[in-house]
């Protein structure tokens, strides 16, 4: 039998990407989402988890769930045998943390601290954590490896992250012969899986670089505003690590395999360990498109850094997974996913 | 009408002290707590605070309550409109937490969540939050300033304290026009109320040297272990800046009059800013006691460092406050709560 796997908002961008891998490699995914970003489908089920069920031609598990509700999230620990969690739930957006920070606060740790409480008390002593390289805060050196000083971050998000992690560091010492924990520190990831069926789909005005420079490319925003063109790079614009989401998932599957040995808790990088400045990246969209990407150069914005890239050369070492698609592969599949899908997954005309 | 205050944790060693002051002050405490450290007295009141009543011929409002009963907090803030909260509830044995990780976090963050969540929803936005020198982690420079690095600390306790602090600066930074709070980072407080009836009552092992001496004295425990003789200090033990729980609690009233002006959110060392030995502490506590007080060297314990006192200057100048107790006092009132009490709070003879 297949091993079961619960993943937290399995609905929403990497999680669904992950599913797809689980899926692939073997594993029964046990998907929860609470919908604060995965859009409706039809059966009350996330849009991205039914396209990958046409697509796969299976069946997911599915519960609708918020990690607040801890007699919910019991039930479910009751109902399955869990060989491992992977845990992508939570809020993430950098700026309304800054304005909501007792709501981000609340939602991701009181979420993550529920879930930890009931894996210990239903015996499941494997976890996934899906972190980010903002733990590092303003980068000391590059490339970053994972012995980079963290702690430093300056938005309630990337502090919750931070938090996240040193809770599961403690826990995994505190139960040394049980607990298990691979902490998987995201650079950018990007992209969208091959079909073009799943891929990002942020609500609103997009945070991230490429979802906003997909929407102009598609038509759905008139510009991209460059924040900054003065930084000490090699064209004055940002550079940073862009994942494919894709790989990024198949890091995760890679570090399930950890738990076997009895791994303790460990830590990775998941990024290429190339970093592309923003002009590159519109460069790089515009030939995948074959359109022209209107930008506008703005002023820096503030909290933002020069550049920012992995060493990845630890989870190539320890989970034997690196990262193959390059950028043209990663803005392919971009525009596919935004092409078929220019208003995301509400128009469901890619089913 | 006297100004209320609420103060969570008002039974235990620090928040006791508080009371007093507060009433002192000309304020009015409601004392929230749920026993995990404070000895319950006759009427179900804490019995420091029985005691505060009969020294002071008062009588001070008491709810038993958990912070993490929600629907009891949000009852009190109901009943009262607070001026302001002093908040000291929370556990706060450093080896326990290493132990309970999840317990440490859950009790101390969902606490300290549910507190800033109810005042926010009750329109009460003064707050001065029971903080910890042990936010700063190994020092990198002495004396301490408030700009020195923050969260090096290594165990869950000294996490839980660091993180509340980032959460009360982000909500002040979100709230920049309505939200109050001073962080007060003790050194490590000692002795005791003057009149004798109150003091530091440890259950179990006493995880602090000046109670563990004070138990020696009083023949409670047959003799001090002192872990380590060989740091680089003046007689090679551990040096740290005592300070009298009188004067930190003084502290605790001149930082309610930062928020007449809407202060924002301060940060400030609450020691003296000299440091002491273990053995230099030992003799003051014979002479004060007039006990002699056998102690053995042990090995030192993994992450004790040498020397760690305050740069309490910035306290004096924005605070108007500064230590006005030596160590011969501090020994002498922590003697006579000791030996009035060799038992602690159990005896009830000192009532």
């Amino acid at each position: 039998m297949a091993e079961k796997v619960l993943v937290t908002g399995g609905g929403g961008y990497v999680g669904s990407h992950c599913v797809v891998e689980l899926i692939e490699a073997g594993y029964c995914p046990v998907v929860v989402d609470n919908f604060s970003n995965a859009v409706r489908g039809e059966g009350d089920v996330p849009e991205s988890l039914r396209r990958i069920e046409n697509l796969l031609g299976i069946s997911i598990e599915f519960h609708e769930l918020d990690l607040l509700d801890r007699p919910g999230l019991e039930k479910i620990f009751k109902k399955h045998s869990f060989f491992a969690v992977m845990h992508f739930a939570g809020l993430k957006a950098v700026g309304e943390s800054v304005e909501k920070p007792l709501h981000y606060y609340r939602v991701n740790l009181t979420g993550s601290m529920n879930l930890l409480e009931v894996m210990q008390a239903h015996g499941v002593r494997n976890l996934v954590f899906s972190s980010s390289a903002t733990v590092y805060g303003d980068p000391q050196r590059l490339p970053i490896d994972e012995q980079h000083p963290v702690g430093g971050c300056t938005n309630p998000y990337g502090k919750t992250k931070y938090f996240i992690e040193e809770m599961i560091v403690d826990q995994c010492k505190a139960e040394k012969q049980d607990w298990n924990a691979v902490l998987l520190r995201y650079f950018n990831p990007i992209g969208a899986h091959s079909s073009g069926l799943i891929g990002e789909d942020p609500q609103g005005i997009p945070n991230n670089l490429l979802p906003y420079i997909a929407q102009v490319a598609v038509g759905r925003r008139k510009y991209l505003k460059v924040f900054g063109n003065d930084y000490n790079t090699l064209d004055g614009t940002g550079v940073r690590d862009y994942i494919h989401v894709v790989d990024l998932a198949k890091g995760h599957i890679a570090a399930l395999r950890m738990f076997k040995d009895n791994c303790g808790c460990k830590v990775y990088n998941l990024g290429t360990g190339t970093g592309y400045s923003v002009l590159q990246m519109v460069k790089a969209m515009e030939k995948a498109s074959g359109r022209e990407i209107s930008y506008q150069i703005a002023p820096r914005r503030e909290g933002d850094i020069a550049s920012c890239y992995a060493d990845p050369r630890l989870a190539e070492k320890e989970l034997g997974w690196k990262a193959d698609f390059g950028i043209e592969k990663m803005c392919e599949d971009l525009w596919r996913w935004q092409s078929k899908n220019p208003t995301g997954f509400n128009n469901g005309t890619a089913s």
